[in-house]
């Protein structure tokens, strides 16, 4: 079978035929991978900046926001049955005792660093035409969000960050209505954070400097969130917001954000900046700000199952509300063939391998 | 009766005599006041750089950690009684209907910042010898604490954090026990702090400039934390520490020691760093761990009556493990009229007014 290669040493991005999968066993279930969405972490380990092959592998198969559907179980297996359509996890837990978080399965929260990752870190990932994977690890979808199901795995970034805000804000007098939210960045990740907090009934804007008038501006007004145009309007003329969620990776855009957030606010990072140099940013005002407001800031990578879950759902309502717009949302569909150039070139907002048809609902 | 009054336009700091207070109504209480603590906060008031007199007077009576005894109550109080012994809260509701945190009587949260502040913002303190509060702003104590109940409110810094944190960390696999914690800076705050960890059963550090023979780090040692030196060791020697809690004030400081921040770690900002400026620090880097991390800042700032009642819990644990060292923590005992020197000199730990003795146990 084949699946698209990452060769680091060579600096190649290719199509590989790698071996077919062993029949399962135990609680083991075979998958036919259905479509794989692309992302920066995709073209970083394109770019051969990021990304650890399997040890002993001279390559690592990519993708992590797979599609699939369950094509045959091991004896053991109770959480899902051949024909499920199902989204696989991404992180696996580090072998070390002292690990809590890996020992008691939480996907997340890993304290050695010594997790591996499909796709990203010492596994090979999802592009490829069937996998073998422990039902632990794969979460089912409803067959009604097949065309767009895709989109689960990375919108369990806005997911995760709903659980931690949630979990933190409690500790105030929060009230879920009337959140005033700030996205800033209009990639994937801020649109789809924009459009989990627009489900949450948050006031939502997103920030960015594509024009007003761009078919971007337009999409994210379509579902549900202003936009505000970066080159037209500065943050420090905006009223302050309860929520700012950074979606770009850029820390002097993040931190010169700080001034938009209200008491009590929660600035939430996603992004992972480069590895830049110091930048004079007047700590000192930072942190009476953050003080004197009882503000908070968290950072949050990967998710763990309840995020995937929640993250069906918020789909699911955003199908429910605004289905054109989520399914705009897939910029494009291309064959296994076509695959090695999505790593290297970007275009759009989610670019899409299709590997199979899944069975009719 | 006799106050220790701050006149900002005059820049005087001195005793006046203030109007007797009238007789208490309603849910009001007569409280004598017998010790009120000094500390930072009442030395930048008496160096008029912070600070509001109520609207209308040309002085503000100082104090805001005080002890009290309830002398009188209005007819409608149901929640002290005449010689309990009580410590009132600091912060009273602004008057805006659109904060909830207000409107909810939280004595925190406020989101206008039109709060006031007994003894800080628009309110006469406590460093007076009588004063009136309402029920509502008053927490009772046990009377065997009444020799070390003016730390209470200053204990309430660190009682705020522990619930901050107990609520944020929540989230993660988080254990109670085991938790590496660091204090930044060996003041009342940072000491206290310590204390608070300490019965928490954290294993829990005190880093700052002192020398490791000095009494006050004996102090800190004999209070169940372990001293660090900044002099004979740096952060970057360490084992990652799972809490942080800066305890200066200085944002150089702050932002220097994330890299003794773990994975999940959570650092907490109590200080209030001044007006500086732009200080060139790796957002870049800082940005990157916090994502990869999952780490959270929080700022914390003034308590809320729920951070008085754990502050007593706490102190009375603390009494039972090593009561000397408590009460070590008082430095003097001076009268009203020492009290002028104490807002603008600084020594020792706690400085303590004593204006009146409570009744006998």
């Amino acid at each position: 079978m084949r699946g698209l290669a990452v060769f680091p040493e060579a600096r190649e991005v290719r199509l590989v035929e790698q071996p077919e999968p062993l029949p399962v066993t135990g609680t083991q279930v075979l998958l036919r991978i259905l479509e794989v969405g692309i992302c920066g972490t995709d073209r970083e380990i394109g770019a051969f900046t990021y990304g650890t092959p399997p040890p002993g592998s001279d390559h690592l198969i990519l993708g992590h926001e797979a599609l699939a559907e369950v094509a045959e179980t091991g004896p053991d297996v109770t959480l899902v049955r051949p024909g499920d359509l199902v989204v696989p996890t991404v992180r696996r837990p580090c072998p070390h005792a002292r690990c809590r978080a890996c020992r008691a399965e939480r996907q997340d929260f890993c304290v050695t660093g010594d997790f591996r990752e499909r796709g990203i870190k010492e596994a090979h990932g999802f592009l490829q035409e069937w996998t073998v994977e422990d039902e632990a690890y794969l979460v089912v979808v409803p067959r009604e969000l097949s065309d767009v199901a895709v989109l689960i795995e990375p919108l369990t970034v806005a997911a995760k960050a709903a659980e931690q805000a949630q979990a933190v804000q409690e500790r105030l007098p929060w009230e879920r209505t009337r959140i005033r939210a700030l996205v800033l960045g209009a990639g994937p990740v801020g649109i789809l954070g924009a459009m989990s907090m627009v489900v949450k009934r948050y006031d939502t804007f997103v920030y960015s400097l594509e024009s007003a008038a761009s078919e971007r501006a337009a999409l994210i007004r379509a579902l549900g969130a202003s936009y505000i145009c970066g080159q037209d309007v500065s943050l420090r003329d905006l009223e302050p917001f309860d929520v700012i969620y950074e979606a770009v990776g850029i820390s002097s855009v993040a931190f010169a954000a700080f001034t938009a957030l209200d008491s009590n606010g929660l600035f939430i990072f996603t992004g992972i900046p480069g590895h830049g140099a110091a930048n004079p940013i007047n700590t000192d005002a930072l942190m009476r700000d953050i003080v004197l407001k009882n503000q908070l800031i968290l950072g949050t990578v990967n998710a763990s199952r309840s995020a995937y879950e929640l993250a069906i759902s918020e789909l699911e309502q955003a199908m429910f509300l605004f289905p054109q717009s989520v399914r705009a949302l897939i910029t494009r569909r291309s064959t296994l063939e076509e695959s090695p150039r999505l790593v290297t070139e970007h275009g759009g907002i989610k670019q899409v391998v299709k590997l199979a048809n899944g069975r009719a609902p």
